[in-house]
């Protein structure tokens, strides 16, 4: 699900790639919308614009939907409350396509003839503005300008049997990426794409009276909040059905490669989630050691740009002996919406978010440890942050590949021209950046410390397009694939504010 | 338009009959949106639940919808700047079907492959359910559970040319009443159904650089409050056009002899609006003396009910020659959220907008003056409260015939069984609400005030379904004539407090 | 208690004189608090910018105060319910000093040595500056910017004993108008000034357990809606306090002669009101009666500037034969929010307010009667939008002589250079506002009406400052007299929006 | 300045101590409201419930106070733009006393004859209810429930010359903590309590012509983040005069021993803070290694409590070769708010903000470093989810000694029986939490990792009694050195929700 340039975001995570979505359902627990609100917010990180539940309770569907914050929208007992049911399914949005309004906040629901059903969706679909047009010249009101919403335009017009059936036949015009979690009357319904780019794992969850529910969402840390337990990811190409005889396996698509974002180990996921197999916290060690062994310097201590640095920082201290300590601190207080009052401290910045621990820093060789290099705004910042607090020198080291191809799969990149690493070589990089030295991990280190013996140029093991340009798909009209739809409506006030209605390209 | 039952009313208020939409476009004045702002203040009496607008700056749509009176939501400089052009239409919405739910404001807007379309509706379609489930069936999901809603996906699926064959193709089909203000790129667009239940005139606005605008709104006092002039009143079964080239004229549906609604003469419209070329003013007024005729009384005084039974008393006191007087006081500060706090003070609650001036009143033989009764209680309660000032004979007279049946064309009418005049006889109703002498105005001298010989029964000349029973159109199913669709949501909560959908019969 | 200058009113109302406050209190009924906000509501007309409530429940004291109408801020049951206690007292605030500052809301309340203490102030102190200044060199803090607050810093360093006694050595320290209501301990309190110029009434209300409680309030409407009985007047310059045992009074001041408040019978007391034995109502009927008999003219209809000037409208047209019409319709839902929203259709200001009823005045020769005219602005206005209407001949009768002269005692009032009546004669006032005729009561009709055999000019027996400049207490610094403390503290945002401290001359 | 048990407050960091405030100061820059918005921002973890900033611009003083957090508060223009001036304090407030009543919110501000005064409080007076006793008899009405309002009435009824003495006069009568930052007409004025228990730094930053304005702030972080350069510690007993002219310095009172608040370096202050010449970071890391070596342990990973355990795990793992983890993910988008929802899930609730990364536990010896034990139950809850995650053995390893006493200088503390340390000896302790083992840091290992020789037991060098019980000033009445105000209001309900007035003890 996408969306561009949502509210003004602080300086630093301005500059990152920014995951879109976090799914969340659940089947066959009387606390099934409680564990949803949990779920999100174990998985605020993937999305913190707006979030959305809609319930089931075997003869109405409840829903709530809100702009911000999981616990700001979902923790009181009046909405968890309101949603009753043993089934719920859950989002958190970062808004990519459709800009901030309201009624693109998933999940979506329609009213079908069958029933109703509701939808969450993680990924892009890449041909969703070409379906869009044909839908709404066959008769079709969108209500919103999300792709996601032509699953149920398509679903709306299928002529197949029941729900599963009607979801697949609209599954098979779709391209791009999708990982969905669906509700229906009978059941919660959990898909990954053929190339299963998105995460999804299945777990299941003690409830009262003995009959275990289960839960299916993008990263298992979610599992753990609720004290789920991890039974399996959901296999790319695969259609999982929950229901009251518990769960159903289907594969109802091609049998493809599988593609799984590299990306949601380097930055994207928790660093405490498992995902195909595969500790995200470990990836990040790996990597820090694996760039320690192709990119070592002489230093007197390892400092991360916290906090996703971390990790890869600790793999980085232990593999070249060189102490790891706290040198930047960050303030988790730093709402999104501090605006820098006047021109006379803009350049404040970004210390809203970091400061340097100069008592560590001053006199000292750094090598400051970061996942990746967007736009460079930030690094700069911070190296001269560093400096200024005394380091007599400042080495980077990036646990990523240069980042220099926009995504089409669900994550919001800025355009190819606002990437650093389109436009510069490393070393016009560094000296851009500002430091002594900068290092980015090799294609075929990151496929190492990743477990692979290298990357496979013929058949990836990973999609790695942002750093190789090797999209996984045909983009047959690349400036389509994220293109927003014509709303003859520009934008509706609403009493959240201003909708907008953001164009990207 | 229709829903039922919305927020708390105050306990006077809630014993009338309710008109359930007001509307207003306006094409050709660079204020647009102000203007309709203003039209729609002034049709506040006409819904006070929700308002909406939505512009046309020739390049894009505007929209803006809220809970709540006009003079709140559309009076701030931030609100009519982002409405911006040329054209806009307006709503305000009395919740008769479809719940308080915000996605049932009109302005409803939809994108059409031809582009943005908007409309407003005052009215009821009696075969909306009907046509709604085929709708589903054929692949058109709905976002809101009101009748109107049925118009633009009929027009979705219409194979017509523009956007006003489509119209006319959708309109076809329905049943039942309606008077439309529709805005598509080049238009504003005004319909009444064939038997013109609803009000809709036509006024002309001076507007910068010498070309007029014009108006299409539910009643004159709209046209007055923006300064426009009257032009006339939109025919039965006429679609008018409002365009750069001035007013179109179009005549789409097989003639039928005009049934509108008589009520709007007694209660709904305001006094200062001229409808069908008769002052609504004048008529109550008329009402009151063809009232005095009818049922005169030996009395010390005439007291009207405040504010609706003012004129049809002030006619019953010129004809009858027993002095008015303002023997009871309206509070017009209460707001419809005053809830009366604890049961020791309930029976307090008429008082929150009625006293009794008692030094008129007492030892005095009263002729309480007022528009119709519902289902008493209020009545009896006034009654009371005139007794305790002292008042040593009550009289009630009522400006219409007794209300024995449901409105299926767009008011709000309770249940027939709730209805005191389908209960109960004449004298019956006297004893309930504890008066000396009880009187309504005969159905024939109501057509008599109203100008005509009498009622004629083969032809009636307005639709007086609720004192006669004889409907206009056909109720093939009566219980589907007013009924909501079985929505699988049962309800959203959203930061206006929780959307309710509520049910009738 | 003063302010000047609040919110933006709209038109019509900004161009009357204002009164500021109501008050209420009860002791010894479990619904205390519930009654208090009924009492409040029935008071609205006295003040809408703010209420408060103190309850006091045999321990704690409890308190809200908000800006806005009471409606909608004491309507809860939250709120109600947390309002514990058998006492309570509360007040409507019209600014007039003291700018929309919350701190400023009554009751105020302070925290003494011998318990807690709750005032409420309807008048204005004459001297509050002078007071404010030596007790501020003295130690105190003042907190608002309210007069009102003078009365606890005096009581704070009296060295009296019991809180009567201390209060009223607070009293006699202050000069001006004040009616107060005050809740401690034990008790309920009631003053009036030695002239009573401001209202104040006693009642008796039913209470569970058979004895009953009691009622202390500015009007008697506000004992009417909480079916309470009137008992009498507290008397100029008596104490009145209700406790367990009942009610007992004190004079602890020098007699004086009565200058009650003509004004309040000519347009701020509520036309079901009986004050000092008459009737509200009745007073402006016979002014209006007195006035047809000083001020006749040939004319074919008689209509009120709705909705002060009906009960005298009614008068003139009973005792001049000419029939009554409601020829100004007044649209009640104006919110005082409502702003014009562009240059173009500022002109239109009037009509949010009023339209004139065309059918009722095309062709005829109008007498609209209304009860003041401050600035002029709004009666040019309204005769102007007659006279569109179709009069031929527009007269204005007035229900009250010229007001020249600014208030010092609880009523906000323009500066003396802003007064119509100041600057001009009455025939220039009638060719300013554009009408054939104008005429005024006079004094000593006014007098009559009020069952006077004419102004006792020795001894005024009403305060009639305003139409005489005969004020009935020294001002040996008239500059003073409205002055506000010169605070340091220009302003406070608050979550209210931004406070504002207004200064007046 | 202190309160008791605020809002609803997580899990974990309910377990903890809380600092009660961060003050902030600055003089002669034209941004002085925005940089003291900043600075705020910067001292978040002093205090979260509530923020104000008073300005001054010359001739007015401008104020705005509001619960919640300073990016939410203070971070539009519009709040901004309107806190005028090149003069400015602010505050962040841990309620600990006074409740959550709107008016304790800080700065509290006075109108003396003098002109505007307003002052922030970090500390606690330990005499206030005392003199509040005492004021009030002599005529003083205080507005708030704080100890701080105590420092304006002294002042109120001092008879001293101009605002630095009658301050002074005032802090002579004061007894307990206190480091004051105030604002009058020509200064900005910082004073330390003789035994400089709280922290307070003097800084200097660079302003437009040239002339440098000055900063006084409780820690250098809040230099850093606008750029300010750290000046020097202002010394326990020295009052700072910021003006035109510069800085000035007086010493008003007795000479003391300093006694610093030892566990300011353990937990409260940030850690890139450099507090009385030692950088908190650095003396945390030192105590991790102290602790390291009084207290080793065989085991196969360090993993700290994050966020506060973790400069003194890098310490312990530097010390003790073993590998540091982050072995605990903390999720930060945790609100204060987040309810659990119903009681099958309140044993989740610390996975709201901690989860276990089982991938580096399982199997694992845990050594699990956190900085202080209050209550218990997070440390329990903790240690259960590690086991969950597979550790084979639990050791904790606490950075502070035992905390068996409460606080009277400023920090909000248990009573001292819930002091999990008052009831148990270690092995009681670590039995009841579950682990292997557990050590605390001695008090003199502490003391050597702080730099000194050992804790000096006749002239301590730091106020340590929350370890020791040793209080650095007599305590006559230890009831009354917190005890709240009798107020005889117990609550006001505001905008802001219910206002709580809460009791200590």
């Amino acid at each position: 699900m996408r969306t561009t340039h949502p509210f003004v975001v602080d300086s630093a995570d301005s500059d990152k790639f920014h995951e879109e979505c976090g799914i969340f359902g659940v089947y066959g627990h009387p606390d099934a919308a409680a564990h949803t609100a949990l779920g999100l917010h174990a998985l605020q990180h993937r999305g913190q614009e707006a979030s959305g539940i809609v319930s089931y309770d075997g003869e109405h569907f409840h829903a709530h939907r809100a702009l911000g914050q999981v616990g700001d929208n979902f923790s009181s007992e009046s909405v968890i409350g309101s949603l009753r049911g043993h089934a719920a399914i859950g989002h958190n949005r970062y808004a990519t396509t459709g800009g901030t309004l309201m009624r693109n906040v998933q999940p979506l629901f329609a009213d079908f003839d069958f029933g109703g059903f509701a939808v969450c969706h993680n990924g892009n679909l890449t041909n969703a503005y070409q379906l869009r047009r044909q839908l709404v010249r066959r008769g079709s009101i969108f209500q919103s300008t999300t792709d996601t919403e032509v699953f149920v335009h398509l679903m709306a017009f299928s002529r197949g049997g029941d729900v599963l059936d009607r979801l697949v036949e609209a599954l098979r015009q779709v391209e791009g990426a999708y990982t969905l979690v669906a509700l229906a009357k009978e059941c919660v319904i959990g898909v990954r794409d053929p190339l299963g780019v998105r995460p999804l794992v299945l777990g299941r969850i003690d409830a009262p009276g003995g009959k275990p529910g289960h839960v299916l969402t993008s990263e298992t840390c979610a599992l753990d909040i609720i004290g789920a337990e991890f039974v399996r990811d959901v296999e790319p190409g695969e259609m999982v059905v929950l229901t009251d005889e518990g769960v159903r396996s289907y594969h109802p698509f091609r049998k493809a490669r599988s593609r799984f974002c590299v990306f949601e180990y380097i930055y994207f996921a928790r660093p405490d989630s498992v995902l195909e197999g595969v500790s995200v916290y470990e990836a990040r060690r790996q990597i820090g050691m694996e760039l320690a062994r192709e990119a070592p310097v002489e230093a007197d201590v390892i400092i991360p740009v916290p906090d996703s640095g971390v990790p890869a920082s600790i793999g980085y201290a232990a593999e070249s002996g060189i102490p790891f300590e706290l040198g930047i601190i960050r303030n988790h207080y730093v709402g999104r919406t501090f605006i820098e009052p006047t021109d006379r401290i803009r350049h404040l910045g970004v210390r809203l978010k970091h400061n340097a621990n100069r008592s560590l820093i001053a006199g000292k060789r750094v090598v400051l440890v970061d996942d990746s290099i967007v736009r460079g705004t930030t690094s700069q910042k911070i190296v001269q942050m560093v400096r200024q607090a005394g380091a007599s020198e400042v080495h980077l080291r990036i646990s990523s590949p240069p980042t220099a191809h926009p995504c089409f799969y669900g994550i919001d990149t800025p355009e190819e021209g606002e990437l650093l690493a389109h436009k510069h070589t490393v070393d016009g990089m560094a000296e851009r950046i500002g430091v002594d030295s900068l290092a980015f991990i090799t294609i075929d280190g990151l496929y190492r410390a990743m477990g692979k013996p290298g990357r496979n140029p013929l058949q990836p093991q990973f999609c790695d397009a942002c750093f190789t340009g090797d999209y996984p798909t045909e983009l047959p009209d690349r400036d389509e694939a994220v293109k927003q739809p014509e709303l003859s409506f520009l934008a509706e006030r609403t009493a959240f504010g201003r909708e907008r209605r953001v164009r990207r390209g």
